[in-house]
């Protein structure tokens, strides 16, 4: 960290900054420069609050320099992560899809997109039973009904199953059906919900938090690591931006970051990230060309009469056609399609 | 709402939106023009999913119109609504202030704050027993002891209590010692805690998420209301944008957007809005005069040693400064400071 | 600045940036951590492009310290700038109204409106002869007839004339009429226009990029300042972000830290920062609390009929209103309206 | 468009909205709903400024339907333009590269990155004679002396030549040199440059504008075809928005939206669009696999003491790695480079 003092600070002022600091038990190293001083601090700061030097007289402003997150560091852990789900190994020189419908609408339903995926070679769906949805008044997902289709569906056709936990009172029973568990782009920062799903002993799905800094993710991941759990993938959403195009801005270019800064694996979702079935492929195919390690991508056999997002899903054909699409294009990238 | 279908559309294509929109129960307006064709739409569609349209053939885009909450809509409600909680009235002609620390540190340091208060005329106090923080090595807040120490002091001052409650299972025993229940930014569209609280028998401080758009604010209301609550008062508090000169964007622009929507009662926190305490004062200010109702505001009798928050936290001093421009502001303006 | 090195970086690699720095001419100081080294530097790094440091093995990020600009800085002059134009003194304790239509429609439309404005004791009346419009279609204002329009006005009524330059080519014949110069947001980052208008000899109000920083702002005026030009004006008009309640976010929140760091003069222009009639008002009133030196306001007599921008434009009643509730909020502020 | 009225708006509102529509020469198609009335407008609306009829008493909002360009839309162009720059056809089949320093620094540099660059089969050379710098301070260019330089190297060795031109007054020089000349970001909305290079018979490399939307960015374009000038080539180089971990956000997910509404090329710049290295490559494949017509890259001998941008640079060794792969990449999406 560095304390930049004001440019009109007196000798007094530095050196009350520089106590400061060394009550706090780190080390203060004053830098007088030709218009100001920087004092830079050295120690382990991640348990005190630095911000508190700010109110200091003479103190201009205070630059983080350390990463804040230690588990979810690449630093700290050099080699990528492989997390397993059922069969998926999600890590390096694989692309994992994980497919299927926003939410379960029925048994049938789901039944026919299992068997559909599993002859395809995809081996997780994805399905909804708990809907996070804007407004109180739109279905709300089929809930423990839901659960208990997924968990059938799952002995039946050997698939691994992906579904959405939404608080703190849901986590044992989604965790006794699912094989991954979601946490949504809204609970990114819901860290009583993190810390309980830290413990359950599943492997979590972390979704990007719709405003959320590249440092505010992995120390939403961190909740999860710090509570046991090492098997934490994250997934590429769409952030909130100005434009208007899509229904969100989705951010390839946080993949190179991620990899650099950490060794979790990074999925990408197409589907909520534009929010638009046309635009879907395109950038199904230029996340894995930016190296992500897999998509989650909604599916349906008839989008137009999905119960939600049909706007942004895939019909069969469509989805054969990127998986043929994909497959070519991760041969050069020296990654196999799972 | 309204299809504006593709430019090159046919009439058969035409008529298949036409049908569908009328087999959802709704009526269809078509109106050809010189370059394409819009179709409108009357009926009560807050039901369906109108995206499912978007995905027809010939369809360009799909526009909404109506508002999509009810309960939360000035054209349900016209006249503004009165929030009581404790001895304040939220609302028209008031500017109701709530104070106190960012977290609850001590009985002691609560109790000092609650007397202070309590002798500047103000009634509400503001003080997180259960602390949502980036990091899981902060301080997480006293949690239940934090509650207990809320109760105490709201039963020797008086003053009225607005706390925190991050999820379901805390409802119960935020609500027992919460004269208001706050709910976070982070929180926002946590849809199940929003059901829970709907039903909690409180009057509620829901903070605006860090990039909800108006829509999606008031829907969060919308669920609030929908459970049986009618006590909402709405909390501007920042938002995120590419600006790095203050924390969070206080969108003061957001009032009379909010006056002219809702009836809800809208109250500014320049505190996080900025993240800086020597912005905090200007910003009160200007949300007194952009016609917010009111203000929430970190208050701590020495901001270096708060445990945490210090570094947007007035002290008493800079406090009675502001309540004393607060005051002389208000009158020209035909409001009173509570 | 501050280099951080990597956690592995080598004893090697610290000493290449130690002497890449010293080679620079300035002064590079070690600081070695538990988890990493850090480098200060200090000298004056105003004339090297940092960033190549960035590119150093064993290099993890560079933080930038000090502020770019000097001549904009506080720092390099203490005492607020007050800038005359016409009879104006924009500045410390008073409140300085420009007011106008959006564009010059007709000799007969503006000296209406600078008559009334007169009669008010507003003395600066905005009006664009030559407008950025987004399509090339739309009226592009009257150009040169415009300028000998309100060259005509300011001989008959005396009111000052604020307009805007848009090009290199135009500055002179703009300098002729203009008491100030207006630079739009859309050339805030026009290189060859600032270059020009530093020279030209005229007050000038600089209009904030719609995605500007406060760095970029202030350094924009730095060009500005360098040409030789003292009297630069600030104009917050809102930014872009995510919100869809107003056609722009009007940035209030940037009132304190422009005063912070510095002397320049900082005006509020509610009707672009809006977008909306309804809104303009309560925005300029919390504009003046914030703390800003005054308003840019479209007024015109007949704001459905404007040629441009009539949604945000008030009119003479409304005007009058604003006007009166602006002086009485003046007073316990310390402030006059000129 | 669509006029939306308030809930309680009167029948004679109505009415008056329906007049004004008629006056304005376009057709009004009411549609009564159980909450409140809609009215279409059809007819050639490209001419009035709508905004106006949000003033009229009794509307809530105006909404805009149909796009506001015509020559760059694809509903009027419904085939791929292909744009010629010397040997180069920008559009359909191929992926075209750009590349080279961020500023021409010296002739020696230049004739060594155009040789090595025509070695490669890349056949045009990007370099800055005139610099848009945020600092007054930083290097401006070589100005008129960069352009003889730059028409040397197109005389010696055969390259084309894009170079940015900055204001109207150099658009003369710059067009006797350059094959194509690129608009840059902060001009994107500086009208009268685009009017003047609309005339001026070069191809044109239209940046996007930081803050940019689709339809503004299209609208720019408008500018240029409008004036006559048919070859605009579009080029994404990142957008603001709040994230931190790149410069700025590369947003490739316009690529699909951009082919979806126009016939125009578009281009990747993931030098300027990521701002580090090492992000580079990643962000240039994924450009391509997401449907981009090519990429303007930055390249040069020794990134660590070029004079602009170093940080974002590729040397020739990395940039020969992306070149191979991004040939591999093109095979099995259809492309060749060129």
């Amino acid at each position: 960290m560095l304390v930049v003092m004001q440019h009109q600070a007196t000798t007094e002022q530095v050196e009350q900054v520089v106590e400061t600091i060394q009550k706090m038990g780190l080390a203060a190293h004053p830098m007088p420069g030709p218009t100001r001083t920087a004092i830079g601090i050295t120690g382990n700061s991640s348990t005190v609050d630095p911000r508190s030097l700010e109110v200091l007289p003479g103190v201009r402003e205070l630059i983080r320099v350390t990463q804040p997150y230690k588990l979810a560091s690449r630093e700290m852990h050099p080699d990528d992560s492989i997390i397993k789900a059922r069969k998926a190994n999600i890590g390096p020189g694989t692309f994992t899809i994980i497919a299927g419908p926003c939410s379960v609408e029925s048994e049938e339903n789901i039944l026919q997109v299992a068997d559909y995926l599993m002859s395809r070679g995809v081996h997780l769906l994805r399905a909804g039973a708990f809907k996070p949805r804007t407004s109180p008044y739109s279905f709300q997902g089929m809930e423990h009904e839901g659960l208990d289709i997924l968990a059938r569906a799952r002995e039946k056709t050997g698939i691994g199953i992906v579904t959405e936990v939404m608080d703190t009172e849901q986590v044992q029973a989604v965790a006794q059906v699912a094989d991954m568990m979601q946490i949504g782009t809204r609970n990114m920062q819901n860290f009583s919900l993190l810390k309980k799903v830290g413990v359950c002993g599943r492997p979590v799905l972390l979704k990007r938090g719709m405003s959320a800094t590249l440092d505010e993710w992995l120390m939403a991941a961190e909740y999860l690591l710090a509570g046991g759990n090492p098997d934490v993938v994250l997934c590429e959403r769409g952030v909130r931006t100005f434009t208007d195009h899509t229904r969100n801005t989705l951010d390839l270019s946080v993949v190179p970051p991620v990899k650099e800064n950490s060794h979790l694996p990074i999925m990408i979702d197409p589907s909520h990230g534009t929010g638009r079935r046309k635009y879907v492929s395109a950038m199904a195919l230029a996340g894995l060309a930016a190296g992500a390690d897999g998509l989650m991508i909604e599916v349906h056999p008839d989008p137009g009469n999905a119960m939600s997002d049909g706007a942004q899903t895939l019909d069969f054909q469509e989805f054969d056609q990127l998986l043929n699409a994909l497959k070519e294009l991760a041969i050069p990238l020296g990654r196999t399609l799972a």
